[in-house]
C-alpha cells in the first residue's frame, strides 16, 4: 500500500490507451493534482489545452479486461481561490422556441474561499450580490481506457466513465469502472467547485484540484456502466443521449447489481426500486448525457 | 371562505370541460375523497373504472383563461389500510436488449399502516420481509381542463397537469395551473401512498385518498406549465416525451418565473440555476414523462 | 352504396365524440369539402377558427370499438388557386445552437394552378423565381374519435390518426384506423397542396380541399396504429415523440400486419423488413411526430 | 492522377490517427478491397476481427484540418457470392412491450449472384422462397480520422463519418468529409450487398467488397457533417442519438450548404426545403443513428 506523490507534466484530451504516467499496485494511493477544464493549474498558468486535460493515465498492476477498478476518492478539493463558469443556460436545456431570448454566453469569474468552503460571484449584479454557495467539489471527468483501443474526447462519456459531470463524485465516494484495457489506465481531472444538477450552463465552477484516490482491483467481475457508493447510497451511472437512454442504462445496471450481488430476483429488485429508487440528473450538456440511479443503503440491510 | 364537504358520485377518466360537480368561490376549501387508479374506494368497493377516475371537476368562480389557479394541498392522506402495485419494472425504463429477462408483471398488495405511516408488502419474499417504507402520500393525477375544449385521458399529462405522477405533490404544497377554461374545472385523484422517482413499475402504492385543498385565483397571469411551491423549494413541471423535452419545458418555465416574478435577467437566472438547480424525475412511464425543475427558496431571499 | 354530397357548416378543432354531422352506411361515399388550417374556405372566407377545423364527424353505421374503419381516398384536390406557408424552418428541426441565426417566421402566399397542377411563390425573391412545384395534395389531419371519450386537439395525432401531416395520404390511398367509438366518427380536413418530408416549416402549402372518400368497416379486427395502402406499398404510421418512438410504433405495427394477415413468422417478417423496409418522415413539427414504415407490395406476392 | 492498386494487410477496428497504409495525392484513385463486418475476405477467410475492420487509413497529401476531403465512389461491388444477416429486428426499433415476442437472433446466409445482381436467402422458408432482391451495394462504414486525435470504434459514427450504414453511399456518389487530421486519413470498408432503410436487423447483407475511389481536397472550406452528392440529389448526414438530433444535424448542415454555396438566405432555404426536402433513415441500430437530409438537384438550377 504505497502512497504515490505524483506531479503531472503531460495531459491528454482523450481517455484512451496512452502511455501510462505511473504504474501503481492494487491498493495503492495516489496524491496528485489536476488542471481545470481550460488547462489552468493552481497558479492560473495555462499548462494544457481544453477540453478537460487529464492527469494520468495510471496503470494499475493486475487489472485486466473483465475486472472492475474501484477508485476510492480520498480527497477532492480545489487548490486555488477562483474559478469560472459560463453565464447562459445551454440551448439544449431550453424550449427550442425560447432559445433566441437568451444572449450569447460569456465566461465569468467566481471567488472560491477554500477555508470557509463557499463560492461567490466575483462581480455580481445587485440581484445576486448575496449569493453564497457551499462548495461541493468533485471531478467532472474521470475514467478508464475504453474498449477496443479507442481514445475518446474528454468532452464526452461512456461505459468507461469520462465527462459525466455528475456532482455526486465527491470526497468519500467510491467509483467502480469496468476494465477494458490492461492496467485499466485511470485518468482523472476536470474539477468543479460547485455545480447544479445537469450542468445546465455547460460548466460547474471550473477549478484546479488536489486529488487523492486509492485503487482496488476486483477480479473477474463484469459490470457494464460505472457504479458508485457513498455513505448513504449505492448508485449506477448511465451515459448516453437522450436522457431516456441514460436512465435505461443506469436502471438496468442497478437491477443487475441487486440481482448479482444482493441476490434479489427480478421481481424483488422491481418491488424495491419501484417504491424506493431515486434519480439524479448528472449532465444534460455534454455529447452524452448522464443519469444516475440511486438506492439508499438502508434498504439493502 | 367556505369549507365544502363533497362526496363524489360521478367520476371522469378524462380531464376536460365536463359538467362541474360543485361550484366554489375563490378562497374556498374542499374536503373530499378520491378512489384509487382502478376505481376502488376506501372500502375496497369498485365504484368507477380505470384509469385514474377523477373527483370533480370543481368550477372556481372568477377563474378565466389567462389566469392561474393555485391549489393549496391542505391534506392528502390514504383512507384505507392497503394498496397495490405492479411488480416488474416497465420496459421503457430498461435497456431494450435486457427487457426479455424480466417476467410478466402482476399486481401485488401492500399493507398500509395509517397510524404509523408505513407500508409493507402483504406477502413478502424472505429477501424483502424487513422492507418498511415511510408513507409519502400524494396525488398522481390532478389538474384543470385543458385548452380548446379538449378532454384528455387521465393516463397522460400536459400543460394542464394531469397524470404527472410526481411524488412532490404532498400535503403542504401549493400547485399552480394555467387556466384554459371558464371556472378552471379542477379534477383531483389517483392516490399514491408511496412511490419512487419515475414511477418505474408503472404504479406507486395505489390507494384511495382523503383530500382537502384550498383554491385561489391569480388574475391575468399567464404560465405555460404547472408550477409548485413547497416549504423549501419553488418548482416547475414539464410533461412530455422524451425526458429531454420535459426538462426543456420545466427549465424554460423556471427561467420565466425567475425573470417575471423575481426580476432576474436571463443571465442572472442562468448564473443562479446553473450552480443551484435541482431536477426530479417525476415519471418515466406514462405517455408523457414528467421532469421537475427545483430551486431552493433560500436562494431567492 | 350511396354517394352523399355534404356541405359542412360546423367545424371542430378537436377530434372526439362530437355529435355526428351525417350518418352513413358501410360502403358509402361522401363528397365534401374542407377549409384550410386557418379556417378559410374555397373563397378565402374565414368560416372557422384554427387549428385545422375538421369536416365531420361522420358516423358510420355498424362500426364498433374493435373494428377497423377503412377510408379510401377517392379524390383529394385543392378547390382554390392560392395557399400559404410559413417561411422559416421550425426550431425543433435545427441544432439548438443554430436556431438564433434564423429570423422570425412570417406567413407567405403561393399561387396554385389547379389545371397545370403546380405551385409557385406569389412574390418570390430572385433566387426562387423559377421554383415551380408539382402538386401532391393530401389531407394533413384526419382520423376517428380517440379512445375513452377523449377529444384531442387537431394540432396533434395518435393511434386514432389526427394531425399526422404525412404527405402520403393522397388520392388513391386507403387509410385504416382502429375504431374506438360507436360509429367510428370520422373527421377530415387540413389540406396541403404540396409539402416536403417532415413539414419542417410547420406547414405545407395550406389550402382548402375538395374531398371524396368511401368508407368500409372491417369487423372484429384490431389494429393499434393507422395503416395505409397505396398502389405500390403497404404502410403503417407511428405518431409520437421522439421520432425513435414513432419508428417503434410504426415498425411494430408492420410486424403485426405481416404476421397476422400475411402469415409471416417473426423471423420471416424480420428477414423481409430488414432488407426491404422503407421509412418516411411524416412530420417533425407537431406535438406528436410521425414516422411511416413502408413495404413494397411486390415483396408480398 | 495516379491509380493505386492497394491490397490491405492490416485492419483497424477504430477510425483514428493510425499509421497510414498508403500516401496518395489529391486527385489520385485507389483500387482496393475490404473485408466484411466480421473480418472475412473474398474467399471467406477470417483475416481480421469485428466490428467492421477498415482498409486504410489513406493519407491524402495536402489535406489539413479545415479542408474537405471529397471521396468519389468509382466502384463499390461485392467480390464474393454470399453474405450474411441477422434474422430478428433489433429491440430498439420495436415497442418496448413487444420485444419479448421475438426470438433470439441468429446469423443466416444469403446467396449473392454478382452477374445478375440479385440476392436470395440460401435456405429460405416457404413463405420467402421467391424473395429475390436487387443488389444495392454500398459501404456501411467509412470516414476520416476524427478530431482531437480520437480513435473511435467502427461500430459508431460522428461528424467524421464512420458506421453510418446509409444505403445511399453507392457507386457514383461523392462523399464529403470535414478534415480533422493532417492527411485526412481515410478509412473504408463494411460492405453491404443490400439493406433496407434503418438497418433494422442490425446488418445489411454483410459482404466483402471491391472498392475504388478518387479523392480530392477542397481547401479551406469548413463543413460540420458529412455531405454527399448523387446523380439526382445533394444530401447531408447527421449521426447522433436520438433520431431527432440526427435530423437536426442533417438539416442544419443542409441549410448551411444552401446558404454558403448556393447563396440562399435563411428564408429562401426555408421556403425551398419546407416544400421540397426529403429524409432517409440511414440506421437506427448503431450507437449513433443516422438521418439524411436530401434535396433534388433540379431545385437548385
Amino acid at each position: 500500500m504505497t502512497i504515490h506523490q505524483f506531479s503531472p507534466s503531460v495531459y491528454y484530451n482523450t481517455i484512451g490507451s496512452h502511455e501510462p504516467v505511473l504504474k501503481i499496485q492494487d491498493g495503492d494511493t495516489v496524491v496528485t493534482t489536476a488542471v481545470d477544464y481550460g488547462g489552468m493549474d493552481s497558479s492560473g498558468k495555462v499548462v494544457a489545452k481544453p477540453p478537460n486535460p487529464m492527469t494520468g493515465p495510471f496503470y494499475v498492476e493486475g487489472a485486466r479486461p473483465g475486472d472492475i477498478l474501484a477508485v476510492h476518492l480520498e480527497h477532492i478539493y480545489p487548490n486555488r481561490n477562483w474559478g469560472y463558469t459560463t453565464n447562459v443556460i445551454a440551448p439544449n436545456v431550453l424550449d427550442p422556441a425560447f432559445i433566441s431570448q437568451l444572449p450569447a454566453s460569456e465566461t465569468i469569474r467566481w471567488n472560491v474561499n477554500l477555508e470557509q468552503g463557499v463560492a461567490q460571484l466575483t462581480d455580481p449584479s445587485p440581484a445576486l450580490s448575496n449569493l453564497k454557495l457551499s462548495l461541493g467539489p468533485f471531478m467532472g471527468c474521470f475514467g478508464v481506457a475504453p474498449s477496443d483501443g479507442q481514445a475518446i474526447s474528454t468532452a464526452t462519456s461512456g461505459p468507461y466513465g469520462g465527462n459525466m459531470d455528475y456532482r455526486g463524485f465527491v470526497t468519500g465516494v467510491t467509483a467502480y469502472f469496468p476494465v477494458f484495457a490492461k492496467g485499466a489506465l485511470l485518468h482523472v481531472g476536470d474539477g468543479h467547485a460547485v455545480q447544479g444538477d445537469g450542468e445546465i450552463v455547460g460548466t460547474g465552477i471550473e477549478i484546479s484540484l488536489d486529488i487523492s484516490f486509492t485503487v482496488k482491483v476486483l477480479k473477474d467481475k463484469t459490470i457494464y456502466w460505472p457504479r458508485g457508493e457513498s455513505q448513504s447510497h449505492i448508485f449506477t451511472v448511465g451515459n448516453a443521449r437522450p436522457l431516456d437512454q441514460a436512465v435505461q442504462h443506469a436502471t438496468t445496471e442497478m437491477v443487475r447489481w441487486l440481482h448479482d450481488d444482493y441476490g434479489l430476483s427480478m421481481i424483488e429488485a422491481s418491488n424495491l426500486l419501484g417504491q424506493c429508487v431515486e434519480y439524479d440528473l448528472g449532465n444534460m450538456f455534454d455529447p452524452a448525457y448522464t443519469m444516475v440511479c440511486k438506492l439508499k443503503k438502508e434498504f439493502l440491510a
